[in-house]
């Protein structure tokens, strides 16, 4: 989750909302992809960090289902995230600030608690809680 | 949707869930981005059609929030899928064959009529349905 955190941090610093996102060999514990936001860089809608390592993982597994692949994540994933997650059949989902707003787990339409969901991985939320809200809180004071 | 639907057409040909997706802008009516779901071709679990044109729309337009465009995809969108349009700030989405499984728009989580959903494009479902989900029974009941 540190390294999660440095990806969220960079990302802040280059204008970014500041999450950041680690795919992970569940059995080794070998870091497959890191990646921070890139929504404005890339001009991509869809560039959230979560987003940005599964299709990084995908590429460099050569498999676009990871069962044996964890995520750890700074923010509570959207509800796009979550589906995505779903739909690449990760392990486990490791979180750190809840999102009430904008969070598709815990909150919004709990995507992994859908009946039409097909596979809901372990969550476990509120790692590293206090960091990862720290750094999006002093982002946004920053702005308003 | 005519081009949407051939698209899903060539995705089918080489194995991949034949839906397809043009991204349109809404002015013009000029075509911004075409594409057929390519989930295995590009080992990439968020390679659905939706998410490949919004990725290049925000390429082709340098900007990642495209309220000046209109999405057309033979399939109704899955959660994921409708959570990037909404993100993507989108401002209508025609969509083909309604999927009571997978979908997240008239189906599941409906994203569009959660609370937390900060922007809700126009929506008209069941266009060229029967063309959309015959190719779909298609596919599978050849893999059946």
């Amino acid at each position: 989750m540190q390294l999660a955190l440095d990806q969220a941090e960079r990302a802040g610093a280059a204008g970014e909302v500041p999450v950041g996102a680690v795919l992970v060999e569940s059995f080794s514990g070998k870091i497959v992809a890191a990646a921070g936001n890139q929504v404005e860089e890339l001009h991509d809608p869809t560039a959230h960090a979560e987003m940005l390592v599964l299709r990084l993982g995908g590429q460099r597994l050569c498999a676009p289902r990871l069962p044996g692949c964890d995520l750890y994540v700074t923010l509570e994933p959207c509800p796009m995230c979550a589906q995505a997650i779903s739909i690449a059949r990760l392990r486990r989902l490791y979180f750190g600030a809840f999102d009430p707003k904008g969070g598709g787990v815990d909150h919004g339409p709990k995507i992994f608690a859908q009946s039409s969901c097909t596979h809901v991985p372990e969550v476990y939320g509120g790692i590293e809680e206090k960091a990862s809200a720290s750094l999006l809180r002093e982002f946004f004071s920053e702005r308003r």
